[in-house]
């Protein structure tokens, strides 16, 4: 017998049932919402998720079956090379780890494969750690920490293991940019940055060995800070966390004039200006629109009057692509 | 001397003529429909297959070759990992099996992988069986059937193997849905799906064995049953198929009772009624359009005086997004 | 201290600086035009290369940093599996090669993978050969040449290897298309195809051995010859040469009389004249349009009498699609 709880579901199982003549089988039972189904598999049930869109069942014989919020079949039986250890189900997404230490994630709305049976030894190995948390984002990016307080995520375009956050790293812990938090902003604690980051996210929290690093090497490494936690978000899919630290890193850039950086930066949100030249440049980020993140951008600027051009430069560009 | 033959297309191989001094070459003849064509190739040919399309062509080295049906050659020589151990073309894809047990099949038309040298060891492993079949179909599915009566097709969106058949599992022989076939339908016999399943498919074979099976859990096996024929016919991407059992399922259903599925089932046919929603609905499936689909599966409804109100619903929208 | 210089790009490196009380970092210095930007790395730096768009780092602990040109992080630190052996830098790609011989290739502008963790044990299991080339294309093509005298790219749509030069091919040398060279086009001598095949490449450079070759068994070796230039210019994503390529073949073609090949060629660059029917053809390959294509191809017919109704059927078409 098991249950798995998200949105309130309960699945009962019970594994060998002689229910046909001279074949066992297993019988499930799932409710939610006061709702119930039921079905049987052939083999022996070994471990369930759920969410609010799919249930997530791995058999003994290495099937692992997908049914909605009523019971519905979703996809034929996936045969998994090696048997299931651990199954999370997010949204729409399912994430399957297996045995042999393999991650895998199905969009089961698109019938698609994100992740496709990635070896968590790339993270593992000379690491001298153990996974101590595994979870999968609403957006169905797979996040997995370790115990020497590493954590990575597989990045479905870049195909590859990526750090998007390290506990350890002394480059966080010398970080200074507690002039930049916003004021009035609510913070963002509750996205699978914050999470996997932790409590030892305190801007400034060193202050005293800080007093001793000289003053460029803490702007650099709060810099190289910034921009990790940038493109972690983005990898990691969260919008709300990549606007929040977008907002401090122009604020980090102004105070600190770094103006090849923040051209770099307006130039990428702006875009080219004329619709004529072919382009690879997206006009939208994680659902955010570029040109509204530039808007916000700017009002930073005119803290530092050295940026006084730089301000009226993009400021005009946007003005002339609003009345276009 | 080799002859492969689909469309009536014949090959002649020569492998180690002395063409040129000092180099051996293999000499190949092709001809079909009166024409012919003939090319050389560094190493000899250890095995070829051809369709209406395409010739492939692989050699001792390792090497495949694409030919067009006139012999003009489609693709820069590929080099496989290990030695090719069988071919099959089937319109514009062409799929090798090397002797290390894995499977590639690629898209000659997009000049595009669709299986990128998948291993089987994932469905033979602890399976005690052997190879008794493989085909790929007209839209470039690999399948392969085992000798303990499992087929398994390779899915190229899903990236994994899912099991399409099983002439062995008793939920299949205990399905009953008789009732439920149509009368006027053509069968459909000659897709995939019912290939790989063969001859054990006539509901109610086991009539005997049924009658001591209570109707509830007879009638979740059937569900169970229809279920996996409607996924699998998708995996396959075997539109015919899809909507033969469809259609089936959806009569299932009324007579049944099932009200929770058959909601389910139309609302993913119908889709978002308001253009304005962002959705990743998408209109059709394997080519057909969802919303003929329910228009096929709505009048099946009036059987059932229980889902009167569901057919008008559905129908009333139906009416609605024809108007708009 | 290391230096790369591609646009002269000058890094200089400092491994195991005691910056900060108790843990040890790298200290990067990188200038470029003038401009300077310094960051600093957890880890020892291993090897770096940059292009004009990117500069990459690859870390004792087998992390991977990429860094635009003024220094802003690209992407999260990317973890390999195994030790970085080599890095090529190009336009916005980056190529990996690690320790146990496998290659990636990523496109920074997208944040997408070309290339995933590819073996080279494919191309180079028993050939008695070492890597004597590796490079990266301005399209982020990877390309590998062998001591043996080939060079195989990796196709990231084909997911596989193939064979684009083979210095040592017997039919390379017979191949004879002298007649058919363009008289007032400047030579593609700088392509990727051009540089992997070397100077072993002139057209009739074996008159000698030639004129011991039956004429019919010469044109098949030419025509195997241009076709494999074609497809692997393509397959090279290297525009120029596929164009070079493509009209010495339809001059040999014509000068030969190879109708059944000169007509499926016109069918192809031509496509589909009339607009409804679905179809998949694409109307430009490598950003070359076909029907531009196929309108330097024609004039190139009239060159043989055989060809007169060929060319007015493609002529006529070609017009009729233009004033549509």
């Amino acid at each position: 017998l098991q249950v798995s709880a998200e949105p309130p579901v309960f699945l009962e199982v019970e594994n060998e049932v002689s229910l046909v003549a001279g074949s066992k089988l297993s019988q499930l039972r799932c409710s939610r919402d006061g709702r119930e189904w039921n079905t049987q598999l052939p083999s022996s049930v070994v471990t369930a998720a759920g969410s609010s869109d799919v249930l997530a069942v791995a058999c003994q014989d290495r099937m692992l079956s997908l049914f909605s919020s009523c019971g519905r079949r979703l996809l034929p039986a996936i045969q998994l090379a090696t048997p299931t250890s651990a199954l999370h189900c997010s949204a729409h997404f399912v994430m399957a780890l297996t045995a042999r230490a393999t991650l895998s994630v199905w969009d089961v709305q698109k019938q698609k494969a994100l992740v496709k049976n990635e070896s968590l030894l790339s993270i593992l190995s000379g690491a001298d750690a153990t996974v101590s948390q595994s979870l999968l984002t609403q957006q169905g990016v797979p996040v997995i920490g370790l115990s020497n307080g590493k954590s990575y995520c597989f990045s479905s375009s870049l195909e590859t293991w990526t750090l998007v956050a390290d506990k350890g790293d002394s480059m966080v812990q010398c970080a200074d940019f507690r002039s930049c938090l916003p004021t009035h902003d609510a913070p963002v604690s509750s996205g699978p940055l914050a999470v996997m980051q932790g409590r030892n996210l305190n801007a400034g929290r060193l202050a005293s060995r800080l007093s001793s690093t000289p003053h460029h090497l803490q702007q650099s490494m709060t810099l190289a800070f910034l921009e990790n936690q940038l493109t972690s978000a983005l990898t990691l899919q969260s919008a709300a966390e990549y606007r929040h630290w977008l907002l401090i890193y122009a604020r980090f850039l102004v105070s600190e004039g770094s103006e090849n950086r923040l051209r770099e930066l307006c130039k990428e949100l702006l875009g080219p200006v004329h619709k004529s030249a072919a382009t690879a440049w997206e006009p939208s980020t994680l659902g955010l629109r570029k040109r509204e993140l530039l808007r916000e951008v700017l009002p930073v600027m005119v803290e530092n009057l050295r940026f006084q051009r730089l301000f009226t430069e993009y400021q005009d560009q946007l003005e002339l692509l609003r009345t276009k």
